[in-house]
């Protein structure tokens, strides 16, 4: 566990914002083999906690093959169903990451080649962060629609506005994400892709109002509009829609319920982030299971482990890059890394690093300087 | 193109069957990187055809990197559409074989590694030949019978029975195949596994009839036993039947013909195999379908890619070891290998070669002196 300098703060409802600058705290798993080969995933010090490494981890890796992958995350997804929640999929995934860095660093090649690539760089939409009510921020529909300007001059040819939510005092107004989209439409013209994860609470009217607006707005789909628990309401929706519906990302259930989303025609394509189904082999047995289905599987989230997998399958159109602000640079390096993992071309692709592993370029001896504690 | 001897021939409706002891051809596809490792997979000459390889192959291989395996593999799926049938996915899977065979070697580990290992030794289940007409062959129940005794004796713990066909006289019959499931039950009690997989055009009503023998006799699967073009056949037969309906095995479409069958509950256990959906990928891709559905993949055929697969994958029971018969010697190594590529253990576990790449011994001495044509 250590320290780095961060200028994100989350709110009240877990959204992130620009905050002042501050020590922030971020875990790394190591995971060495008896060679002395390494693997290495970082996650929130909530989700890979010393507990959850002592009660599950160790007993399930120490003394394994780090490469039986399969074998080792099947036999933590059994301990999940004991811990009382505390084996959580993000948990899950952080390990199961270090085992596909680990591989990579031992094989000497890059994770999505292990994979099997399917390309070398990857075009990616520039997400941003929630509304908010700071003054020149994300606070009105023209806020966006500079941003959305900024965001294409930096070379960005997508970008997917997440809109206002509570504790913003306005939130959630649909007129008001539907003046955001229309603004960001006006500003960047027609061939900019445009996509909306905003409120998630709608109710199914609303949705579909928005949805309709959508339509009109020519956006390239519509993500996460109502609580994903209820497969019900998105199909309905999905059933009167032209515009793709993107999900789920939130719910549990890993590839299982994603089978039940696409049984169900709840959704155009299907969405899975490394994080949330528990690593990167359940992220590809999510697109595998789209592609069975002829369905595109977007993938929710930035990072390395998710930009392996967005290169290695055929089935994602775009690398999702952020959160992003304006009053933020995504393209400032944070101390514990010596390059970004996902650095962006003027013409918005992403290139895929050629180190070995997940291609994060640690930097151990910042580490080292700030660690808080070992474990 | 090489020779080697085989005491296997084909009769007139393709099923193979003892014969005189003869040269048969057999084709190895070399993919050369440019560091010259190597990557190699065995075909049908028919299949893995110079025309093919030059009209396609090469065209979509040469000049790339080898470990960009799903691009290479979705370049090729593309030019099957315009191939006019020459390009079938049986020739897709020897090509995609190789890839992984040369990143195997390339990175000097074995496949099943590579995908990620779910165990390092499978239970093998010993699949028969067609029933024929030869005396003390496979002629009658009784033959069946005692074959079972003898493979239960070299450590099977599992056995597959394929039944008459024609072109043999009395074939089929429905009555003779439950006489024979029955006969074998008997012989070999209650504690071994029954699979069976007999003639593949029975009527929905036959079909439901030895279904219900199979069930009071505890067999543990139930095979293609009507044309599997007809999906509204087999969940008619799934609904009524308890013993479980494995397939699809025969019909093109590759995962997303399985994603039809799983939705369409058409069978209980989903099947592929690494030939008939062309590749180690798209198996994953099945494996990973069923998977989020649920469901068992079990495997279709024998060999080292097939075996890499079962290897990798938790949802699989059994590796198909065969085909076998009362005059033939399973174990006995073709001349082009140094090794079976699947040895069987006294307890009826085949056990995963270490070798990098697919595990294939190859005696390349042997081949280079018995090569008919060079390509």
């Amino acid at each position: 566990m250590f320290h780095y300098l961060s200028s994100r703060s989350v709110d009240s409802a877990g959204h992130s914002h620009p905050g002042p600058e501050k020590m922030t705290t971020l875990a790394m798993l190591t995971i060495t083999a008896d060679d002395g080969t390494r693997g290495y995933a970082f996650g929130p010090p909530e989700v890979i906690r010393p507990t959850v490494i002592e009660a599950f981890v160790r007993k399930v890796l120490v003394g394994q093959d780090p490469f039986d992958r399969e074998r080792l995350w099947q036999d933590l997804v059994h301990w999940q169903r004991g811990s009382a929640g505390q084996l959580t999929d993000r948990a899950l995934a952080v390990v199961e990451q270090a085992l596909w860095d680990l591989a990579g660093r031992a094989l000497k090649i890059p994770v999505y080649k292990l994979l099997g690539a399917y390309r070398d760089k990857v075009p990616a939409y520039g997400s941003t962060m929630c509304g908010d009510d700071l003054p020149g921020g994300l606070a009105t529909p023209d806020d966006y629609a500079r941003f959305a300007v900024t965001l294409v001059q930096r070379g960005y040819k997508a970008i997917k506005l997440h809109t206002w939510m509570p504790p913003v005092s306005f939130a959630p107004d649909p007129a008001m994400d539907i003046k955001a989209c229309a603004a960001v439409r006006e500003a960047v013209g027609p061939d900019i892709d445009l996509m909306l994860d905003g409120y998630h609470w709608y109710s199914r009217t609303d949705a579909l109002t928005i949805g309709r607006a959508l339509e009109k707005l020519n956006f390239a789909w519509f993500e996460e509009m109502m609580n994903e628990q209820s497969i019900a309401s998105y199909t309905w929706l999905a059933k009167q829609l032209d515009i793709p519906i993107v999900g789920p990302e939130s719910i549990s259930g890993k590839h299982h319920s994603r089978a039940d989303w696409a049984v169900a025609g709840a959704c155009d394509i299907l969405r899975a982030g490394v994080p949330g189904v528990g690593g990167i082999t359940p992220t590809m047995k999510v697109a595998a299971l789209a592609d069975a289905f002829g369905m595109n599987c977007e993938v929710h989230g930035n990072g390395a482990a998710n930009l392996a997998v967005t290169a290695a399958i055929k089935n994602c159109r775009w690398y999702e890059r952020g959160l992003l602000h304006p009053f933020l640079d995504y393209d400032v390096v944070p101390g514990y890394l010596h390059a970004l993992p996902d650095p962006m071309s003027a013409d918005g692709f992403v290139q895929l690093s050629q180190q070995p592993g997940l291609g994060e370029d640690i930097n151990f001896d910042y580490i080292a300087a700030h660690t808080v504690t070992n474990y």
